[in-house]
């Protein structure tokens, strides 16, 4: 970052051009956060300096500074031996978010590399590394030459955040929690890129949830953050796409990480939920074009729907389960999955169409079930949830299945029942769901695929 | 404060209150703050407070209770045994401005008791206590009982901050040096208040300066601030009235510390500029105003103007010099005050009308001259300044004086003498200058009293 060593720097103009909404002058904010990292910036600068973004934003440049910054506190991977481009997606979370476990092995059938490094569960929405640890074996915490090996071998690596990565985010992250700096696009724009950006990639595509299941629920928000993270990219020189999808309802039928992945093991078979399907292919597609191995738009994604119908995706997942020391039987045997001691129907009280499903509510009752995490380092119960939900949309009778609680005990699947029949919407006017990809944004803007009704 | 102890309070939803600009619980703020003087809650957590105050202001109501545990985390002084109204003024600071120096012992010949305590100069400003120690013994350390002491013999004392008063204003000052959160008009008005009212006041008169010597220079920021002192000393019962004064130009003649003592004493003595004079009569009769000792505008002011002309505040000054310490000899003997070895008269180029004397300039220049300070600590030249300053309006030959420069050595008169050609602005279109006393502000709201040309 070029500072001479032995020069202090006054990060006070630095707070002050923020606060006053100024740009920064060059390397000013480089400085500052070497500085920072080297103890001479005091934690109650940083602070005031993090307010004044949650109040006045970041220029674009200086943004991608601070995201530079980041990236290159730590380890960023280098793939030089790889024959195709690396491309990741991430999602900004949601309620039966499964898409990375069918995702990662479909787009290393298409051609690219996925180095993907998640995260886990906490609040009410799912992380990776828990769905994956559900199935016997699987390690999450491969060394970086381990991933390495990996992501040479199969195209595909799924593990958890190393304390290698981007360390300065995590600082950054963990002052924001107790200042109460969190709520700030740039700012969660600047985390999530930093650390995907040091995963070495060549392209990205976003999942940007929108709906009452979202980090932020509101659409102009949510396309807020999916633009600024698109700018970031491109800033450092990645293409990246950006696809909002909904999270007014849970994506596909199944909440809970063993359930999950058994839904999973079923999209990648051809089979499972349309809506699941629908938004990998879409993901996946971008991900073939941000990574320059597909012609164009069509014929992308008729190469992906057929590696995924050709059964070809499912046999690199089970290649992946079996190089991550997972039991790869599962793949083909679903039933060696953890399960639950206690499966409870729970059945339309009156007849009507559906026409909600709160993902925020059922997200919440398979943390009180067990399958969550209300602060970190909580072991979670890999086999409680929802499955069988019946889609939005559906014309119900009085006693149809709307899902089945799988849970440890009686009285918590009480609870999750009557939390199910809570988060039920049963009317006869047909309310709107969103549409299932309703936005893609690129360098170029923010472009409409489908308006909401 | 009424927070139960050893119960933890949680700093972070303040913080975020302020953040979105929303009214605090009760009791929240007195807790977060009573927090932070026990060290419980950290020094990023209160920086980003203040910040999120600098940003998104505070409302009235949270402004007046964060005034409220500022001044009640010292020491609050009680005057029982007077026999009249407790009644300070505080000036936000200028050039020039000797005000305190006559008005202390005057409004005290005028039946109101003058608790002042003033702080030093720092930067282009002067301080009361400076002045005040130019003269040869003045001791303005005394303790809080010798105060009160001289309180009851005098009518009028003054000190220097001691840190019994306000500790924590006193932290919030130095966070906010470190971390970008100064310029804050409520963080301003509510240090500023917060000291004045631990005096123990029952009235309180604002000089507001306006004009590029000001500590605001802009006109709608300064009469906001004046706003703000007046609420909050509303809501601690305490009738407050400010009024905005010129600092567009040096308030008198002098600019320095012993000159300045020296055209106080004139002003004493019903001489001096008319400037100065018409200042503190309309500062004196708000206090007695203020303080209930008066039974009009009118009589107040033609008392004050009585006991100014009378000889009987000079008296009063002699007596309060004697008791703090100084040579009463000064008094009737100004040629006892210290002195700078070099004088040097600065004479006009060219002939016209002097439209503009840059106070700011004038003010820096006095500090290179000694006379001040650019940092906390550094000792001064008390005799050093400019005297003889012709006041702006007056049309002037070539070679007419424009003052005289009091220095310690030919070189820094020379400079200083520089400044003062450099600050001058002669023309002929006769240039508009601020109202010497341009508005009023009491709960009722703001009263234009001369508009600006």
């Amino acid at each position: 970052m070029g500072r001479e060593k032995g020069r202090a720097m006054n990060p006070i103009p630095v707070i002050e051009a923020v606060r006053d909404g100024e740009a920064l002058p060059e390397g000013a904010l480089e400085g500052f956060l070497e500085s920072y990292l080297a103890d001479e910036v005091e934690e109650y600068q940083m602070s005031a300096f993090l307010m004044a973004v949650v109040l006045r934003g970041l220029r674009r440049r200086d943004l991608s500074r601070l995201v530079h910054s980041m990236l290159h506190s730590g380890a960023v991977l280098e793939h030089e031996d790889l024959e195709g481009p690396t491309v990741d997606k991430h999602s900004t979370g949601g309620v039966g978010d499964k898409v990375s476990l069918v995702l990662a092995p479909l787009a290393a059938e298409c051609g690219v590399y996925v180095p993907m490094m998640s995260g886990r569960g906490l609040g009410h929405t799912g992380g990776t590394l828990d769905k994956l640890e559900s199935i016997p074996g699987f390690r999450t915490d491969l060394a970086l030459d381990e991933f390495q090996a990996m992501l040479q071998e199969v195209g595909a690596a799924m593990i958890g955040q190393t304390s290698e990565i981007a360390p300065l985010d995590r600082r950054l992250y963990a002052l924001r929690s107790v200042s109460g700096t969190v709520p700030s696009i740039p700012l969660i724009a600047a985390s999530i890129m930093s650390k995907k950006l040091a995963e070495g990639l060549e392209g990205l595509v976003l999942d940007v949830k929108v709906g009452a299941g979202a980090f932020l629920p509101d659409e102009e928000r949510a396309l807020e953050l999916g633009r600024t993270m698109v700018e970031i990219g491109a800033d450092h020189g990645v293409p990246t796409v950006a696809l909002a999808t909904a999270m007014d309802r849970p994506l596909g039928r199944t909440v809970g990480n063993a359930l999950e992945v058994r839904e999973g093991l079923d999209c990648l078979r051809g089979e499972g939920p349309a809506d699941l399907r629908e938004v990998v292919l879409s993901l996946v597609t971008e991900m073939v074009l941000v990574g320059g191995v597909g012609a164009d738009a069509d014929a992308a994604r008729h190469g992906v729907t057929d590696a995924l119908d050709s059964g070809r995706a499912l046999d690199r997942f089970r290649r992946m389960v079996e190089l991550q020391g997972g039991d790869p039987r599962v793949v083909d045997d679903p039933g060696r999955l953890p399960s639950a001691a206690v499966r409870l129907e729970v059945r339309a009280p009156e007849g009507g169409r559906l026409d909600g499903l709160d993902p925020l509510a059922l997200g919440r009752a398979v943390v009180e079930l067990g399958g969550g995490r209300t602060r970190l380092g909580q072991e979670i119960h890999p086999g409680v949830g929802y499955a069988d939900l019946t889609p939005p949309g559906t014309e119900l009778a009085a006693g149809d299945l709307l899902g089945t609680v799988h849970a440890a005990d009686e009285a918590a699947a009480e609870a999750a029942a009557a939390a199910l029949r809570d988060a039920v919407r049963i009317g006869h006017q047909g309310e709107g769901l969103r549409p299932l990809v309703s936005h893609r944004i690129d360098e170029g803007g923010v472009q409409v695929l489908h308006p909401a009704r």
